[in-house]
């Protein structure tokens, strides 16, 4: 019992485990032979990991569901290249043994008050008083967007990310406005700290991630943008004159291509500038967190979000800690 | 003087004119002998053609500007395949000699007021309640939509244009609903009045039209769509209910594919058939508004709109009135 | 015994059933064990659904093929969000408990005789003599048009879709016709009700729908012009005239883009028109079928034929018919 | 006068020439300064060149006519890197000074009779009767096939171009044939010979070469099938056997790619392996003509048929024959 | 035991076989039970076939690797339309038995030593001495170019493919050099033999072919263009000279297209003609090998190769020996 | 003369101007009126213009060339919304009068010294041997390295930019290798530095800049793999080892997609980033230089480098000093 410390990801292929994890996601099916199983997907701060319950009983689909915590003892091993546990046994875990889903949720790597002094250091330096105030109010309004995955899938998909994500952005932003001084830094920072909050609303948040409605149907490019502008009316900020635009059209194009969901593509040197940075810390997030789950020597898996990629990791050298665990 | 009731397109290649028209544009360059001439278009209600007025001397370029009427006299001949008018002589109409641009705008089809009626036959058509209240509070706080054009170019682009093209997809829509009773009326008629009105902040008018900054930066598609947030808000109405997220879906998606500028693609019956009447509308009025200036036997000119194609109007048969004039 | 009557999809999942149903298809496969099974596709004129017949005999093989009708026992199941039947017991219907495919095959929504009728109204309507002669002769000589479905799978794939595809494109262009004076109606209607008929050559009939040798090295685009071909020759009607040029043209460019197997893009306003209404009626078919398979409130599965998109069914208002069953 | 058995590419930019030559095309348009001139392309068999006749008077309008030949002496220069004529004066060319058309056409490297000849040995070794016979029939029945250009501009753009382009190919096909075993000899030469026969109803003609209304309209692809399908009519033989619908595979799928215009990409081994023959033909074609109008060390101008390519021509070794000049 | 004498693809699918084989690839797995099985391809000269090895014990999973030799006892079957065998049992071949790995590799259909004496034929034919030392020099440097395969999978994968490949484009490349007289010989011949020869490098060789690390990251056509360098290099040939500039642009090109992975598209009349081959030849390899798998009457399975196409094998006629095996 | 010290870019369109200027380029071209002109480009440190002198005598032809530095007098203007100089006389400047071509570049905003500092400074930073060795001795040997311009139009096209955008992209290097700990700083430096020193062999210099022929038909990418390939060849470092493919595949692969002309795309994290930088760079670049011609509150023209964008520069706020003049 004294591994109940270790964590998903501390054991290697062949190895037993005993350990409560989170349930990420429950599907319930029916196996070639007839019978249910359940498709399960585990969840610790070290990562998720899938597992099959077979010959699921009426009984185990009505308490294993997403978002329960569990006592699991099983084996880890290989499937297809991918890791899977092989379940022994499982129970839910009591309230005693610590069932509380948040324990198990994967982090931004620096803690939540941190992001948020940090990204409140960023407010500051935003001098056109009209934007100052509607990135204010809208980080007032929605104090979840601390809490939100920046993604369902894909990259920064952990409790926090979202901000954090943010964050990384408006660094690299910092950077640029340094070295080239034709670049408007309040609208930079601006539109980077605006420009996914509508995250918050496309997606139902940090556990069990799915898409509302609101964001099938809308999307969270123009939910942001809808955002700013009730934030304006209130604040009595005049829409139509040539801030405001530039701030909105900022947000609006920051997908940067038309068949990526921006209705306009940039013409603002900011808003090209903020496509680039946001492409460049989702592409390093998601290689990092690809690099964890590949050996020295050997590729990646196929990134979806990168084309359908593998990247090669080298031998020796870096370390890639985990990118969504403090 | 008997020809001042003929109007531009009243006159054959190589035949002298006399008459009053608008001057839609006018825009100054520099010839390669090193002095200055003035390209203008001319406009009345049958149509738009191109002219130059070589060396023109200071006080042309102070006084022919787009907005003005003039008495042209001149010459209508072809220059690469394109009819134009080689002036003779100009100078600006006095007021007597009816010097109001409206008079040489082109127009819908159908008279402003007919066009109104129509169109509020349909909106006693939508009975889910908060479609049919935003739609009445839009088309009462834009009058306007009366009076723009559809396009800049490409699609009825004439005075009125926007509601014809409005009223001409209704009819279409209705025929479909009267033929599918899987179409729910009430969303595609909603959608099909709203989905253009963006254009009213898009465009600056029926006269000269451009694009205004908010046109270029925001685009028509997210414009109107701001438009129905506001008006929902101003009538209490829930944003969040699913009525109001299918209304702004069908909106949002009616240009069918993200490359097109929709920030969604159609995900909705209705918002499906809502993008294929707007393009089969417009389609419709593209070709005829080309087989108009196109002989019989011979192929229009390239469509920028049609994917650069040209179509062959047919030696007989068909007649092609001009889509733009009552 | 009382649920003889009820159909496939009259059932609710896990809910048992003991009805006749035609075999569609029948693929021997040999299981993950080494065993062989029958991979099945039940119809009835309620819709289609798949079952697995495991530890297949060869007497099993040999007697339930693709055309048979058996008395089925089992229970419907859902795998893999998919509806299927969990085969109890089957066996051979016997003449007595109606033994005959036609019974169980998915209809048009209206029937035959008044599909013929309505398209004959529509022939009368074709004034170019030439082109009628051709369209009548055409319908005379291909009396399996009434019988074919419009495809294999995708959209109005049911006994008589073909014909019920090209009724209802001729009421949509009734409409346009009546709306736009620009359009050749002759032309139009011609068009619409010989665009599709190359599919009576291209594919093997209602039943065990598959595509003929010709269908997948000539086209079904080039079959039909085939057949105009012929059939101008037999009645003596000059193939270089004008008249004749623009019917097959219409027809040769249906498809719209030449990577959709067209020969050549439209280039006629009616050609364009045809290919516009063509995808207009196969979105709403396929729409309404995907409707009817999918939960209020739910998304309908991918469909291919929308270029995999999901579409959102409402919680409420509308309901959605059969579009292949009267 | 020594020089008038000189030809247009005999002549240096700078020189002086005198020598009849032949209006290939000639239109009439109207230059900045409102005069109007001719814009003329000049031909002889050494290749094409372009002019204009400024300040045209409507005699020189009248009768400088494509198809004329004319006495004309000018200048050689360049003009934005290409080769035009500067007009000194020209006139008619009287009867006696050699006013024939054809004798200013230029044509096939080898003499027609050598072409029939060496096509004709090919169709000897087609030896499935039915391919044989259409073959013949075709051939018999379209003797313009040996006058006709393979186009318009692109490749093989001169007279008798048509047939040489096919005996290029199956000079080709034939190396091919002996090389693999597994090609079906005579379903290559076969589809080789008829691939492009419909040019000859998609084109005018040799002189003044445009497109006909069914060659816009139907296109040179489905206008073979059809003569096919009517030879085989009248030679009474079935249109439903395999070979039939494997020889008209093979001509319908030559373009390769559905956006090239072919209705159907290429479903046999003779299929593939014309298509890519055409292809390699083509380009010889294009690039040894482009290279003659190129100096050594150079590159050619952008070829349209070659994806927008230019191509360099090595300073020394090779040299590049006329490929439309025997 | 008679049989011992057969090979795989000399058995019909439902019999019973004892033969060795060897194992090409060998990949352990776990099946949805929980077991591990070996995911296996067998092959012999005749070709290769895939089959499992259910419930693989450690000792299994030890002895049976890729690149041992097996004596396989079980039956051909049909699963999902492609053959397999279901293993009876198996064991390693001794050393009597014909344990050797070369007796069982598919080889090109000449003999090796043949192959050699024809490419040097068209060694001697190079007259541009730099060009003559460089092929000399690289085909010397690199034996291992005649054992080679020209590919992983797709075309021409087996042992000696890569040589026999190059073979076959040089056969074909002295008939359009017979033919057009405007192509470089030497160019042609010289880039015909190098332009693949990186894949020694590329892959790991004819036995368990994969991609290397160089392979993966710089590519084969980068590859060969060091190995150029190189040998220009030790044999004092000047880089810098437009022969070597010429030699380097036909082999870095002769993908084509950027997007196949040429750095720089063709620009040379024997770089393109160098593509067109290669591809003509690839084509013709991949389709013969695929016709002999299919029935006559059938189409093939679909060729990742050729765009994902299906091509049909006429009844009668053709035969389709073996393109890979002598 | 007052006015002598003042640059092109200093004067108004319509003020006059007398000032020595350097020809950049000078293309002899023949007018419509069949005289010959010069179309000229001029250049001095505040950027380029261009200009025509008509009816060019030979002995103009001869002395205006590019390189030359010449006295202009002339007025600015603008055609086509471009400006330009009408000429009214000029002459070859004399020595006394500053004829040094060298003083008319425009060039980086840091001085070269500077630049070479500080990119050796990065060099430090380099911990890898065999990368540091490499990097140091392609410095060393390529001292041209800091004279070329990034490109011949597009981006950082002054004397001095392919150094100054090295730079640029490693200070954003270096603010992404503090934030980041997983990215391999010496892999990223190496790359950096390397990645476009193919330039210098691509392009003939900072005067009068061409493609030469190395550059059209290799391309910079794979001469500057050449070039490290020759630099391990000549200091014995092991090509093989996964260190130098590593650092040649951050290189092959900077330009991220295939049609963009690297031969392999990024499978390295580092290679992404630099991909990703150098884009991030040369945009900024762009749209600085873009900005500067536009007038506040318009939007630039279209920019080539940039998807044929147009970008908005705002009414008031940001400067953009010249990105290419220090």
């Amino acid at each position: 019992m004294t591994n109940m410390a270790k964590r998903l990801f501390d054991f290697q292929n062949g190895e037993d485990l005993k350990i409560p994890v989170l349930i990420k996601s429950a599907d319930v099916r029916v196996a070639k032979n007839g019978k249910k199983f359940i498709a399960l997907v585990f969840q610790d701060q070290s990562g998720q990991i899938t597992a099959k319950l077979w010959d699921a009983s009426e009984a185990d689909i009505a308490q294993y569901k997403a978002g329960e915590v569990v006592l699991l003892s099983g084996k880890r091993e290989l499937y297809q290249d991918k890791p899977q546990i092989k379940i022994h046994s499982m129970r839910l875990a009591t309230q005693e043994e610590g069932n509380d889903p948040q324990q198990f949720l994967q982090r931004a790597p620096e803690p939540e008050s941190e992001i948020i002094d940090a990204i409140n250091e960023f407010v500051f330096e935003i001098t056109n008083a009209n934007w100052n105030r509607i990135v204010r109010k809208l980080l007032h309004d929605h104090p979840e967007f601390y809490e939100f995955p920046a993604a369902k899938s894909n990259h920064h998909a952990f409790a926090g990310g979202l901000a954090f994500h943010t964050l990384s952005i408006l660094r690299l932003a910092q950077s640029v406005v340094n070295q080239y001084s034709s670049v408007n830094k309040s609208l930079l920072y601006a539109g980077a700290i605006l420009h996914d909050m509508g995250k918050t609303i496309e997606m139902t948040g940090p556990v069990s991630t799915e898409y509302t409605l609101a964001g099938n149907l809308i999307g969270h490019i123009v939910l942001v943008d809808e955002a700013i502008v009730e934030a304006a009316k209130e604040l009595k900020i005049n829409l139509e004159a040539e801030d405001m635009l530039m701030l909105r059209h900022v947000v609006l194009a920051h997908h940067g291509l038309l068949e990526y969901g921006s209705p306009v593509r940039p013409q603002l040197l900011e808003a090209q500038i903020l496509h680039d940075l946001d492409e460049l810390d989702a592409s390093i997030n998601m290689l990092t967190t690809a690099y964890q789950h590949a050996e020295p020597g050997d590729f990646t898996e196929r990134l979806f979000g990168m084309d359908n990629r593998r990247f090669y990791r080298p031998t020796k050298g870096q370390t890639y800690p985990d990118p969504g665990t403090n």
